[in-house]
């Protein structure tokens, strides 16, 4: 009489497995671990204070907008309030072309409901953001992976892959400090890249979480930046971002901004996805932006994330064996480590554990699946005290580690 | 070089169009407009106050678990608090089974990407919550309309339809106070539905926004709560309902109760749409009935939303011509008015905005679209004298009505 569910479970939903993300992330709870896996924003640095008075603010001044059903497509004030942000940044948009997600995540899904059809062809970095390969799984595209280099997105592979007659439904592109590499693409692959695209019709889903948070040199101009100026308009990029980063990612509000043609489709979209993004929380962020608080803090991030970086990089220089690379980032969370060929980054994972620190495989990050000596570190997380002493710990582990072998430290 | 973004939709996608909810919810901020057409709860009852003093002690008391990223499951606390809740209904299961979603409409989208491929049965009620079927438009089921009367949902003829053969993914129900119609599954076709899906290994999604809001009679038992007792655990029906009607929609937060079988799976979903519910939302949700607000709010809006129910009865006694019937929902937020034969609902709704007033009508609601006399009527949202004033509105309106007419008023 009982109902066997497994059975029932539809195609799509059948390819999705849990992930390395999900699963990893129950590690950083244990008090002794040295977590570098989840992306993790440091909560000591939260504006807590200010989201709480945001809070109380946005119920004594709108109480309607903020308890109350919304439009879907978002708080209204808060939309103008991203328009002119994004204008700043040279990203030409009405706030009718903003939308407020559940977080980027939820655009990330929107954007598989609206252009993926189960086998149409997806072009994606490789390695690239895990979240967004599985919030696609259920769509089923075909992934085509593009080399990535120390200057991000290798546009000339993407050229010969258009020019052999491939049409994918969108390239997806981390654009600054991606996860999982920190690599950040290029100005002048930036500008190569959009011209490449309004050649062939291309549509790019930019999704640039951390642009903000940089700790040398410029922020980067966005892509979609450079289609507006290329074009006069947004024509061929839709842009994902977040508050997550630079707020905190409890308020799970993130906005896209898309050439006006798609807005109407991503309304509809969306209301079958939510009705609409928490109220309470849209009315928060802008009352916070409103009042300077992103101004105040993204300094703040940006001093004790470049010093978590640089704590990081100068404890890999200090103790990693000859053999292992990574990447330097200018910004954003994350690093991306090399392991001599023929090493499996989730067999060190495994002994890393046992000596109470944590890291992501790269592997899931490989839309093939078939790389295996790469490792994700994150540094927002932790102070730079620990970050030292993780990184000892895990080069200890490295020094240890003989690839298939029963090595005991 | 522009791209033609229509030709890119995904098939499911562009079976998507804007609904009747959405395009009318714009009506009702006119200020002069008596709406009756948003499924929208008093924002002069929400308890703005505890609201704002519960994010406030979240911020204070956990600003880990309110601020940063949280498990895809939803906040511990909440969960094992709403498995107790759920037990005092009979509904046992442990706080592992209980999910929490952002608002009920996620966890229609994530039953949809779980259970429905295209062109699977699913069986509804006729007519059924409009946000569900658009919810699932892009998974493109074949949907099954059950028939309905003044006891809720026909069983019998869901029985007949499964004696032939049929296999449906699951039914939806909206087992109390149904949106649109009002209407109250009776408790004896309860017992017997349950039965009659546990014998067919028929699977349930019972949506129950509604239950607590109860104006006569009692607090019905849920399907869910008669599948424990019935087999001494969930077996057959997955349970959704929310905060959005009991506290305050701004929050975003439900939940869903599932057979154990079942969420690992709906973790794997919800993880690649938002990866959680807004943690603040969650904790504050959790802070706030800890200390008792759903006990001492849920009877003042039982008190003051019953009141309004009376004066919809009333007024639509008092001025309605002959031969419009409507229905006396012992619960909820509607009432469901039908027209005489051959009447259209949608051309009243043009003359009423005229005379400001606005109501859904029903048609949108009806899977197979194929009804056009009934219409659905708010009565939670505007106070005691503006329904009179708006249902006599209504009334002259529809005494002037004649179908395909020009009548002027």
């Amino acid at each position: 009489m009982s109902i066997n569910w497994g059975e029932r479970i539809a195609q799509g939903a059948r390819e999705m497995s849990s992930s390395a993300i999900r699963d990893l992330l129950k590690l950083t709870v244990q008090p002794e671990m040295i977590s570098f896996a989840g992306g993790l924003p440091a909560p000591e640095l939260f504006p807590a204070e200010e989201i709480g008075a945001a809070c109380e603010q946005a119920i004594i001044e709108s109480p309607a907008a903020a308890l109350q059903y919304g439009p879907t497509e978002g708080h209204g004030p808060l939309r103008e309030l991203i328009a002119g942000w994004m204008a700043d940044l040279g990203l030409r948009a009405s706030a009718g072309q903003v939308m407020i997600t559940s977080g980027s995540q939820q655009a990330l899904d929107m954007i598989g409901k609206l252009l993926i059809d189960p086998g149409a062809p997806v072009a994606v970095e490789s390695p690239t953001y895990l979240g967004a390969l599985q919030a696609w799984q259920p769509y089923r595209p075909q992934l085509l992976p593009l080399p990535m280099d120390e200057d991000g997105l290798d546009v000339s592979a993407l050229a010969e892959l258009l020019e052999t007659g491939a049409r994918p439904r969108f390239l997806y592109v981390v654009s600054s400090f991606q996860n999982p590499t920190g690599v950040t693409l290029a100005p002048a692959r930036r500008r190569a890249l959009v011209e490449l695209a309004a050649r062939h019709r291309l549509p790019i889903i930019e999704d640039d979480p951390y642009g903000e948070l940089v700790y040398e040199g410029e922020r980067a101009t966005p892509l979609a930046a450079i289609d507006c100026e290329l074009h006069g308009e947004l024509r061929h990029v839709v842009y994902l971002s977040t508050f997550s980063k630079l707020l905190t990612p409890g308020l799970r509000v993130g906005w896209l901004v898309a050439p006006p043609a798609l807005i109407d489709k991503l309304g509809q979209v969306k209301q079958g996805l939510d009705l609409h993004t928490g109220s309470l929380a849209q009315v928060a962020a802008y009352l916070a932006c409103r009042d300077g608080l992103l101004a105040r803090h993204v300094p703040v991030l940006r001093e004790a994330y470049g010093r978590r970086r640089d704590a990081m990089l100068a404890a890999l220089e200090a103790t990693m064996p000859a053999g292992v690379r990574w990447t330097r980032p200018a910004g954003g969370m994350f690093l991306w480590l090399t392991l001599p060929e023929g090493w499996d980054a989730a067999e060190l994972l495994g002994r890393a554990i046992a000596h109470q620190v944590a890291f992501v495989p790269g592997r899931s990050f490989y839309p093939a699946g078939d790389v295996t000596n790469t490792l994700r570190l994150n540094f927002s997380y932790s102070s730079p005290e620990l970050i030292a002493a993780g990184v000892a710990r895990l080069a200890e582990v490295a020094r240890a580690y003989t690839p298939g072998g029963l090595t005991q430290l």
